[in-house]
């Protein structure tokens, strides 16, 4: 693994605190429904979206502080979607970030309701904590767009059905995951450059490294569900095989995913040659998005 | 029933409309989640909440034009809770609008994502299609606060928590409604006379008005759960006995909880004192609210 070119256990602590703070929520919010949402949101995990969102910011000129609310937003809604997706009725999953699923340590109302309180508090977010309206508006946009039915929501659609058809090919597995990771990870990156009111340029080349971050970060996940363990992923494996999932490894063998995987990285790394130094960050994080083993 | 001083079916008709081109969606949408989004969105329904937002905005001196954007979004949050509500795991409902609930059409799993999709695309199209980005973030920051945790979330956990409890008074049961219901109502007139530009005094005005209106017209369910039929409401009667809920007719009676329901009525059509003829329509709506047999 690489050291990172940046304090990542800092920034890690920096989102942790500013997430801890967004979800006091008022007297209003029953405590069942307000635990439930801190169980989930404030177990730990990567943080991968908001330090991307972070990064981004910083290396288009911004500040940690700018970035902030967009990068709680991206984890509220990266969590809510886990929480969804571990239900039942979706993947049915007990175990992730190394504890029970919202869903078994609470009941699947109080797991339902609470992904919608963490779907509806990352909006909330966006528009209180983000005090120019004109950026406030452009990064709801952006989330929404990257989150809903042409986005992630649809992308996990996708997936479902693809469970139940035979005849996919690496064509229809890009797509998907485009969908259901692809986007959001852009999504983090660039609501990061608009924060700092970056240049169409810097958008441009945002948006390519998310682009390409995004899909070798889903190629990685499905090499690690092939030879990760449950000790260091924290959640089950091997469940996509179990679920006859459309994989990487399955249409291509794990060498070849592999070499896809670092295209990748080397597309995303040359993408920011337009920045300066700082975009070292930015680099060491495509790096260790496909070699991670968590 | 009294008649609407204004063309309720036309009203009723821009929201479709709008609604219909707003779920379009692209290509990236799966089909299948298309269709479950739109088969309740577009399933009819009293439309109560947008009509209320286009009336507030009306009376506060803007147009049907500036208020739909915000209308869309209150029909969508509606209906998203309405699919999330019925799932097996919360109340578990087959018939809605006089048609299978969205679980029992297609599958729980499909349920779930099309209101996730309707939750995320109700904040799209405030961001997309309220030019002002003042008022885009304000109305944003308006609906987050009343559908979410502190807001219809939270009185959804509370409702499902009261079921187990025993000793609840009718303060509880307020404090549920207005959760549960009062806000997105009180939203759905103050988000109308948000897009308006109206003075701090009208927006006042329309709050009251909502908080009223909001608890009559749970207080009118309640009743009509009671005393309904499947046919005219189009979905399972007397469920709230069965599932042993909290409501003001067995709390209160009958006649009490009429009486009570007469009274907020009252005093949502005095908090609309200030404002001229036009807002005759919002009267009529207070009445029907509890007037309406389904």
């Amino acid at each position: 693994m690489h050291p990172f070119p940046f304090d990542v256990d800092q920034l890690r602590s920096t989102v942790e605190t500013a997430l801890e703070s967004a979800t006091q929520l008022s007297n209003d919010c029953p405590d069942r429904l307000r635990d439930a949402i801190r169980y989930s949101l404030l177990a730990g995990g990567k943080r991968l979206r908001p330090i991307l969102t972070i990064l981004s910011c910083q290396i288009c000129g911004g500040s940690v502080e700018q970035a902030l609310p967009a990068a709680c937003a991206m984890e509220m809604i990266h969590t809510y979607s886990l929480i969804h997706d571990d239900l039942p009725a979706m993947d049915d999953d007990d175990l992730r970030r190394g504890q029970a699923t919202n869903h078994i340590q609470f009941d699947e109302a109080t797991a339902i309701l609470a992904g919608d309180a963490l779907l509806t508090l990352a909006f909330e977010v966006l528009s209180t904590q983000i005090e120019n309206p004109v950026l406030a508006s452009k990064t709801v946009l952006e989330l929404a767009q990257a989150a809903g039915a042409n986005g992630m929501v649809g992308g996990q659609q996708s997936d479902l059905n693809a469970e139940s058809q035979t005849n996919l090919n690496i064509d229809d597995l890009i797509s998907i995951h485009r969908l259901k990771t692809g986007k959001l990870i852009t999504c983090a990156v660039r609501m990061g450059a608009i924060l700092a009111q970056a240049s169409p340029e810097q958008l441009d080349a945002m948006t390519k490294y998310g682009n390409a971050v995004g899909l070798a970060f889903q190629i990685a996940d499905d090499l690690l569900d092939e030879t990760g363990t449950v000790e260091k992923m924290g959640k089950g494996v091997q469940k996509d095989q179990s679920h006859h999932k459309l994989t990487y490894p399955a249409l291509l063998g794990l060498d070849e995913s592999k070499a896809q995987a670092h295209n990748l990285v080397d597309s995303a790394i040359s993408a920011l040659s337009i920045f300066n130094e700082q975009s070292k960050s930015l680099e060491a994080l495509a790096r260790y998005s496909i070699e991670r083993d968590q």
